[in-house]
């Protein structure tokens, strides 16, 4: 497994590039060619197009310009697994996806192979190159995709109500209840944002200072339990705490409860991997939009931490990062007791942040087609912070920001509050 | 193959069912479990839907009822595989047939054996019964479903700009031109409908008189030369000859040639079930809407023939029904000549007639569950008469009345214009 | 008032047009200039746009041919107040006419009356010419967005929660009850449609045979308190009678009742142009949709009659043309009892027929830009019959066709079953 | 006119309000009933509205709670004229507000005068008092509204072709050529946000420290030159330097140019409240969305300026307010020429900045319904700082907060860029 994504030696590189590959074909396991059809929504991806979007990247970026003899597996392919590169040329619209019944599984799998023998030929024949940074920027976009493939297959298999769909087969773990403590933290100028030492997308970077009020936050994520309470105090039905804009995506949508959440005989029911299970109180609650997470907030006379507030956090009072991440093969949030200080700051659930997703001050888009990667998106999306139960450990930094629109709820995202003091 | 629809003996019946299952089966020849989950818009179903569908009625309506000891394959086809059926209970949305991946083609196939040894069963332990007409409406029903499983298949490969998708390898048949002429007919009060001697749907019935103005109509459908001359002199952009509803459609479809067409390299193309090909000036214009068919037909000072005009004339001069039919494999629409009179009237392409689907005088709506099927759809829609290249011989009788949405063009649908005389 | 739609002299024509000019004006009485701005929905046109557009038409189709030095009021009215007629040039978007202040009600009303002007002067200086059948085209078209004027006031009023807005005072009018009876018609060939000897429409020609079966037809209109007993046998929460279609929009609509219907401390009311009142169990139901009165048929053991019936029972039992018409100046359905036969066949409500308008046999659409005026609707719609409260009396005839979707509920409709016998 | 918006006592505190309200009415002048019922979209609100909703202010906040005799005008007043205050009740629909022809406009001003004379009444017979402060507040709000209601009017304009509609007549100025410079400012620790000293609303408080790196800011705002520039460059036909929502919303919307140009016989054109007038290339650009602005600066190779960057610029660089406002009567953006340093900051164009609309650290929304009306917005929108031409003067502020969502461009929006440095 990539333990450090920036390799010195092509041999480091490659055992790397091939741990991460095979992670990701292992990803596929118990679903069927139908199944890595499937499109829910426009926001997900087949999962077959996952699987050839990740090696498409590595042939464009890597062979086309790097292994001169390449032979390209099929010039279509370029078209068809751009996702939004446009400076590569035009590409299969995404809504549409989902109509790719060709090429099959069968054939998709070939081209990994093919473009797997490609790379590791490149790197066994090769001194370390310009190209490096690349590859280690192909297997964190590769890992990113690990975590969408699992939202969006369970997104996929909510949709079918035949014989409880699932995907897994892992018992689920009970939690013991936990008190609700609130760490302190005193105003202060503080640094934030990643150096250029080790791999970082271009958005976490430039390092810089900023100003930090004093404030608290929570030691822990909130909890179903105490999302049950938000509902049970008709927290769905009443404007009062939510933002305009979120109180009109709830009603379109008719939420009242989680994304996963039903009722079943009066009781509460959550979709997993593993299909329907028994809500546990005492687990993180998951699957909830910006939106419900402001308004919880605003409910319990809390409020969403800043983006600064968090990443200084953790860098002061959990600098390491560990806890329950996608290494762990349980993808369901499961609450991680520490002895001390704050838990469970990184893995288990995405954490959003009060933080519209901005350019930090100085920051430089990476050059290329690969500074559309994250520039592009920088208006009407939240970082969240943190990492999931989905997210692999090796893509994860203190400065990493992942960011989505407020009214999306598929992703392994749940609320830490903060407050004033 | 099942040649007269009305069996008069238990042994008879089964060896029908078997050829009508057997066919729908081959018609899945070269198409993957990826293929047979597509669904390209909502009035379009996956083949594994029709599969599945078309095995429930027999479930549903023979084996449940009739067959005492019938062990019920899942609980949950009820639910999934009911298409329209309010009597029967809920069912899964239509435009989300797509999304079950799950069950999958194997268990669909083993369905499909299930359900057939159990009629296979039934059929050969018991004298011929009542539920004689409901097996043979389940065959019809059936083969309706087969035409449907070609159009439904054609518009999901066409989605797809990778390699040319194609589901058959068929050769293209050379047509040559042929002269536009008209046959006259007579005033008189004439007779339509169908008796009730032999299988026929509700809405066939009663046979009934009516009474007709003397009219002429074409000896062949409109030919793809024929409907270039209206493109070329602007047809799809003058709003002249459009109905209003039509144009609207036209501009907000930005409708500018049939479905299928498309112009590659200043040349005009054809998709089929074979690919694209080189368009045939000379063979008959297909997929193309009642809104073009109706234009086309005022820019030519034509217009559409009535219902009863249409089927009095096929009574009366093409007492047979023999064209090119599903059964010849060929699924492209071709001009087959003959001698005298009139030419194509069954097979090749739906012809489109200017009569609403509206029920007969005296129509009665069969009982039960099966009454759903025809009279709740009379409104909105138009007939068309004559059946098409992928109508399979059995089901095609002169009293058939096929209907769909005037903006439809999916089905291998065609026109043979009328006039005063 | 307009008695005899074919004038034989100019001064009979003049004093024609001058009533139902002034007639048209009558109806803005109470309005303000604000009211007759509103636009509620796309079907519907402000109150203003009429008033133009019924100008515009005399200006366009005889002043402007026939009236040489004719001043044209304004060169940009021939683009804002033109309605469909493509023939004629651009017109302003339908959806957006409740965007015109300007011009404003004042230079609309030195519109009218400067064409009225022109129109006096250049018949009364001329013979009776080939523009007289345009005159009483005019007129007769006028009459149309008379009714239409009203209907679309009073949905514009009826959007409006203040105050309970209203146009008219008018005192309800107190029904009796009546028994449901049904007159009996044989089987026939029977003419139905208009001769060329007096003013009609393009679509109610020509004259032609049609066959009939026997069929009965109730001699009166469904009442409220029918009405009120479908909705009590959850008549709209049942698909069972409904149209697939009409099932659908119901949904959409969460229709409940007719369209001006509301529960009020647990009594039935009516939105009339005089406001709110209490529902009449014994007045006609109106404002509902075709879907509607084809699902009440339904669920009654009715059924719609088709236009060719109807007409032949107006023509044999009901020949004179008397009811409940515009000219009363009660603009809300009442009941007319007479001694015998069929009661109210004109007036009161219009009657949804089962046929789809469509051309009549050797139909020809009139020549020029008055062509657009019926033949392009010929799809879609559903005839129906026999004028209503809010029609001119010197507009209707037994050949009349009047015509609209069949969700649509803001014109005076209402159902009058049939029945085979 | 309202110079210092908080009085001292209740005489000052009535003239301010009486010279407030006057402004609102005459903004009205040449404007029709029908002109002040329009609305052109869901975001702008008929003329008539906001006369309504500005004096429903008053009535609801100071004269319900504080005058124990004051008889309500119209009790349906309430319900019509909230606009978004959930604590204060329902209110109708937004999107629907161009519906009301009734109450009319000669109700509305009566509406006015008795809320008027009420208040006089108050402010006359007491003592400065608790409620003073929502006088205060009224006012702001009122001429908020006063802003909108000329953008609004504008933008109903807009959609009417007729006779080129305007507002006013006003005399274009001719603008000087400048030149592009900018000034520099050092990284610093800064203060930004507004004290409790003086009035002002709660998104602009607390005053809080932030700290900014060193950064360049233009002197002046962007011209129809430069814009043109842009457009000429293929700006609005090149994905590249736009964010993916803008490209996006820019495509689906076909934006070619700013909002209110055109290009009329080869020459740039833009509507004004004085109607249609030739583009003076030294003025500022307006009336152009986040988007655009956003775009045009990452194609210039600028970036747009932060909230914080923006005001502590303003405050150590321009610390009087002054500059072309609404009380010049001049309602379209002018270049006003100073001797040195930054130029228009205030008036003119509201200027976007790269921020979005977030709660300040410590922020604490208004209590009771008045605390509905900021803290809601604070997702998917971003901040414009300075004002604009059709801004009142005494509503300004350096900490003044103005938002929009970043598709909208109907306000008089411009753009000044910033650059590292």
């Amino acid at each position: 497994m990539l333990r450090d994504s920036t390799a010195t030696d092509n041999g480091q590189l490659l055992r790397n590039y091939q741990a991460v590959r095979a992670r990701t074909l292992a990803l596929t396991k118990g679903l069927s060619a139908e199944d890595l059809m499937l499109q829910s929504m426009p926001d997900a991806s087949p999962g077959k197009w996952h699987l050839a979007h990740t090696t498409w990247f590595f042939e464009e970026f890597i062979l086309k310009p790097w292994a001169p003899e390449y032979p390209v597996f099929n010039r279509q392919f370029s078209y068809l697994f751009n996702s939004y590169y446009n400076a590569v040329g035009n590409r299969h619209p995404r809504p549409r996806r989902g109509i790719l019944s060709r090429p099959d599984l069968s054939q998709i799998l070939e081209y990994r192979a093919h473009v797997d023998q490609h790379v590791g030929r490149l790197l066994a024949n090769d001194t370390i190159a310009e190209y490096a940074t690349l590859v280690v920027t192909g297997l964190h976009h590769e890992m990113q995709h690990q975590e969408l493939f699992l939202t969006d297959i369970k997104h996929a298999l909510f949709q079918n109500t035949f014989a409880f769909a699932q995907h897994l087969h892992t018992t689920p773990i009970k939690h013991q209840p936990l008190d609700s403590k609130f760490a302190e933290f005193s105003e202060t100028l503080t640094t934030i944002g990643a150096s250029n030492e080790s791999f970082r997308y271009d958005c976490e970077a430039p390092e810089h200072k900023a100003y930090i009020n004093a404030f608290s936050l929570r030691t822990q994520p909130i909890t179903n339990a105490e999302w049950l309470a938000f509902i049970e105090d008709r927290g769905y039905r009443t404007p009062g705490p939510w933002l305009s804009d979120g109180w009109d995506h709830a009603q379109t949508e008719q939420w009242q409860a989680p994304l996963y959440w039903r009722k079943h005989d009066d009781q509460w029911q959550e979709f997993t991997l593993s299909g329907w299970q028994t809500l546990d109180p005492n687990a993180p609650v998951c699957h909830i939009s910006f939106y419900e997470a402001d308004a919880f907030c605003r409910w319990a006379s809390y409020r969403l931490p800043t983006e600064v507030e968090w990443e200084h956090a953790a860098r002061t009072m959990s600098p390491n990062i560990e806890g329950q991440l996608a290494d762990s093969g349980h993808w369901q949030p499961t609450s991680v007791p520490v002895a001390t200080g704050l838990q469970a700051m990184h893995g288990s659930v995405w954490e959003w942040t009060a933080s519209a997703f901005a350019p930090y001050p100085g920051f430089r888009a990476e050059q290329g087609a690969l500074g559309e990667y994250n520039g592009k998106f920088m208006a009407n999306q939240f970082v969240l912070k943190g990492g999931s139960c989905a997210t692999p450990r090796a893509q994860l930094r203190h400065s990493y920001r992942n960011f989505f629109y407020p009214h999306q709820r598929w992703q392994f995202s749940g609320v830490r509050p903060a407050t004033n003091t």
